[in-house]
């Protein structure tokens, strides 16, 4: 008889989004002459064209593939050493950052990273994520039995949540009980918020001292604006003991659809087995993705490449600049009305502050009712984001302004 | 302290392909004017241009990108509609097979497929793998705890090995013992044979009887030649309830380096809890891949689609024809060196039997010394392979014509 993983019986249904949805098709309909000027800032999704440099890019790749002698059959299933040597060069090099191209390895999305990798850790660690975080981490905990049943609150029993308040900063504080390894996220999604480079140094140490991993999730950090705030954990001493970091061309590059990403595994990461006995992860990595993946499409990996190129490079930096025009007109909208707002200085996501006892869920109505515009509400993201709605920034900027006067006009 | 994966440490290193280039490395170092004209036909790997068709829809694609109005970010994480009708329209609805478009689930490779659809399984299951065999099967369940360690014949503990023999015309015979997954292959990887309709019908059967799972990789169903042969496990009554199966266009398509392929999950199809009620599998896959993963890249998948128009459809049979002319060409060149050839009608794949006595490496071995000529062991798919080997007809036409020519002159 084959068996399930009982543990999908677990999770909850995807609850976010498909409520969002329910409830902006009921508005809709109840209300059809305001069909069309619906906005969406919910989702994280890019909305801008795919620059010119990196089209041009796979195009040329494509044609390549058209000429049996410029043909390329399976690839490295870690990447092409002209991507994983860019990605090295550009992204850790040059800001002082030892990383070499062997440490990078090329994936189809962040997402599927900070989930597989998962595949190489034992089954028997501590797993530690903040509140409110990203659903990912703590759906592909649950898949693998890593965690019991969830409570009424949606918190998983044997999940360790780091609460993250305006109080911390939206930075978790050290754990009190051991913990394994550690999941965070900056700039971070929801919050919009970053952490600081002491902040980074005391999760560092924790994690030496407790011989635990820090999983790094920097899919943001091309919303950084300036060198005040780390741009890769790997700035911090120590770090390549025990730090991997998952970054992605999906918000900067726009790749969304077009689906590229990399993650780092410094050679000197460790692990334990049973008897205490550390081992490299690098190695375990490499045969995971050499036995489980095929590598990136040639032709979107050519494509990646051309980011950092000079032309890559202007172009992206177009699209951030854009983006974060977007986040200063949407807080200011948000300020205007009267809430209080964090994030947005160094990423696309705003994290607002409902007035005194608004729920998240009365704020997603009051922003879709007053002002026609579809929001996520806090609460979404874990127990600790009741109180809170996200906007996003990745819009048109005609959009942008449009939802910043709107927010400016609720009356709450 | 952070744990690894221990499974990990049970796996073999890859030992086949390194072993194959070091002996390659050992043989050009000896004898560097035999080096230009050493032929490779060890690994399956497409050789030809991608087809304009492909070629075409993925520059479309990316024009369409470079356009704010048509550009796409995050698609559907099953696939988008488009190409799962496409692939439910022609490669089963039009064959008077009953698959939905909702039942197709669009991936970077069947690989991976193959791979990740353990994650949906439970860890009590029996399982059973053909030998010889594809090496990720057996790899991938050892990585996830499914077996105990390998002994010296590079069996795993805890695994059901199906010996696929001349005998049985290498489809195994049903296993004496209850198994609750059979990964079943055709045509065949290593061997280039075919499973006729009712063998599949037996195995089928034995699903049912035993509510098993079949995982079905038809990865090779392109070259098949005529209706005697099943394309696909869905052509066998009552496989709906207990089989996936597995397809790409790496090998129609030439898609190695560009990445797409495709699992069909029926609804039909059951697992079991573990006190016996069944569920359908087909929405814990569904739940897998939007939280594991993020979708085809949206060029590519535009590319597979163009597979499916008169275009693609003239240009996959000429790249088909073109390698099963090369097979036919291989089989023959063996022949008439006196040895017993088999598969290479319906397949890429021709597996030759030693004369009496000579292993699987010695045949390498002789190949390489006395024809410049590289070839797969069969040993290296699993002791069943021992005394075979496996020569792969990607290739030009000239090297097939040439290869051909050598090892008809070899003197076993």
């Amino acid at each position: 008889m084959a068996y399930l993983n009982e543990n999908y019986l677990k999770l909850k249904a995807g609850y976010l989004f498909p409520e969002i949805a329910r409830r902006v098709n009921a508005f809709s309909d109840a209300n059809p002459d305001r069909a069309a000027s619906l906005i969406k800032c919910g989702i994280g999704d890019v909305t801008e064209a795919l620059p010119d440099a990196v089209r041009e890019a796979i195009h040329k790749a494509v044609d390549e593939m058209g000429d049996r002698s410029s043909f390329r059959g399976y690839g490295p299933e870690q990447g092409y050493e002209f991507l994983r040597e860019a990605i090295a060069q550009n992204d850790y090099k040059s800001q002082g950052i030892e990383i070499g191209a062997h440490e990078i390895f090329v994936s189809d999305g962040s997402k599927c990273d900070s989930a597989n990798f998962l595949d190489v850790l034992g089954s028997k660690n501590r797993i530690a994520v903040m509140d409110p975080v990203y659903p990912v981490y703590v759906d592909t905990n649950v898949m693998v039995g890593h965690t019991g049943s969830a409570n009424d609150a949606g918190r998983f029993e044997g999940l360790v949540y780091l609460p993250c308040t305006a109080d911390n900063g939206f930075v978790p504080e050290l754990p009190k009980e051991a913990v394994d390894i550690i999941y965070l996220c900056y700039p971070n999604n929801p919050t919009g918020t970053v952490a600081t480079r002491e902040q980074l140094e005391a999760w560092v140490a924790y994690a030496r001292e407790h011989k635990a991993i820090i999983l790094y999730d920097a899919a943001y950090v091309a919303f950084v604006q300036d060198d005040s705030v780390p741009k890769s954990i790997f700035e911090i001493e120590g770090a390549h003991e025990c730090a991997v970091e998952f970054r992605s061309f999906s918000k900067n590059g726009g790749f969304t659809g077009t689906r590229c990403a990399f993650t780092v595994v410094p050679e000197k990461l460790m692990a334990y087995d049973e008897t205490g006995d550390a081992k490299p992860l690098h190695g375990l990595w490499s045969r995971r993705q050499s036995t489980k993946f095929n590598g990136v499409s040639y032709p979107i990996q050519r494509g990646a490449e051309a980011i950092y190129s000079d032309a890559g490079q202007a172009q992206v930096s177009a699209l951030i600049e854009h983006y974060m025009g977007n986040a200063k007109l949407l807080a200011g909208g948000a300020r205007a009305a009267g809430l209080t707002v964090y994030g947005g200085e160094h990423a696309p996501y705003i994290w607002v502050k409902n007035p005194e006892g608004v729920t998240s869920w009365d704020a997603f109505d009051k922003v879709l009712n007053d002002a026609n515009v579809v929001i996520t509400p806090g609460a979404g993201f874990g127990s600790m984001g009741e109180g809170y709605f996200r906007i996003s920034a990745f819009n048109s900027r005609a959009n942008a302004e449009e939802v910043a006067r709107r927010l400016q006009d609720i009356k709450w």
